[in-house]
């Protein structure tokens, strides 16, 4: 039984607490706003927008050593819907790793609308939440999470694939936005 | 009636050259080794890995002027299987364009594997091309074909995306090298 502590209450933010609620794991709900409430969870999903992340490292840095931190940003310039504003050869992932020394970052569920993460489904497909990561134990703690709640996970590779995976979620939020299918769409996995 | 010609018979060529013949457009198959044989079409699918692309622009670069040029290259290391070879805030895509700044480049097919090109399915889903580039007409050439070989084409926005598509593409050559999926599956899109 693993305490999973997800803070954001957003579409996100409620997806994966009800996803965790699923698998059978014990669930923590923290506003973001709740700067002053401890995290106390093994895992600790950060279900915010990227904008939202460095505010959490000062505030909450420190308690989250030795913890496992889910990075879900995707890091669009929503300006100009025309790129992210991470460097090129990074990641929001890399960034909070570097960030965060002590904790073990991973990124996950960026690639998944809120939508099928709620169903379980990409239209006649099992959601499949990748996962990228350098530590291969915490991959394999949030990896029995997403399977519990009877979702698929993947693990992406090292925390160097988050710069794909950011990737892969800026062009699927483009192409949702363009009409060219719809919020509970997008890119499903075939085995 | 639109005249494509495929440069390169390996197995992204021959899937290419079925879907154009299933299609009902006319196809001419060329070698990347024919350097003595003209290209015609109106549309050339440089079906060949990335490490080709410069001798074809050096050979072929000023025949090239004025046609659709389709890039199809997944620019991966191959050696270290851990990122690809080209600038990361650029794609083997923009750098084509670069090099044959008379030609109306796009990306496409990249982010499609062979099998599921042949077969027009990723499982259950029909197979998805989706095609980037900063020419809307050329896009719309490329798209009716595909269309018309019965596969889903998808306008992926401007030929900026092909790194989006690029890393798509080398996550998903990644993971199905990893097993984590075959490559008859996949990234499947469902609407």
């Amino acid at each position: 039984m693993t305490l999973i502590s997800v803070v954001g209450t957003g579409n996100m933010g409620q997806a994966i607490a009800a996803l965790v609620t699923q698998s059978g794991h014990s669930l923590e709900v923290i506003s973001s706003a709740d700067t002053d409430k401890a995290v106390t969870g093994d895992v600790v999903v950060l279900a915010v927008p990227y904008s939202a992340l460095a505010g959490i490292v000062e505030a909450r840095g420190a308690s989250l050593a030795g913890k496992i931190v889910v990075d879900i940003t995707n890091p669009v310039n929503f300006e100009t819907f025309d790129s992210l504003v991470v460097p090129a050869d990074s990641s929001a992932a890399s960034d909070l790793a570097h960030s965060l020394p002590d904790s073990r970052v991973l990124k996950a569920f960026n690639t998944n609308f809120a939508g099928t993460l709620a169903s379980g489904k990409v239209g006649h497909l099992t959601t499949t939440v990748l996962i990228a990561g350098d530590d291969t134990a915490a991959k394999t703690v949030l990896s029995d999470v997403v399977t519990a709640a009877g979702l698929t996970a993947i693990d992406a590779g090292t925390l160097k694939r988050a710069r794909e995976l950011e990737a892969l979620g800026f062009l699927q939020i483009s192409l949702a936005a363009a009409e060219k299918f719809s919020w509970v769409g997008g890119f499903g996995i075939v085995a």
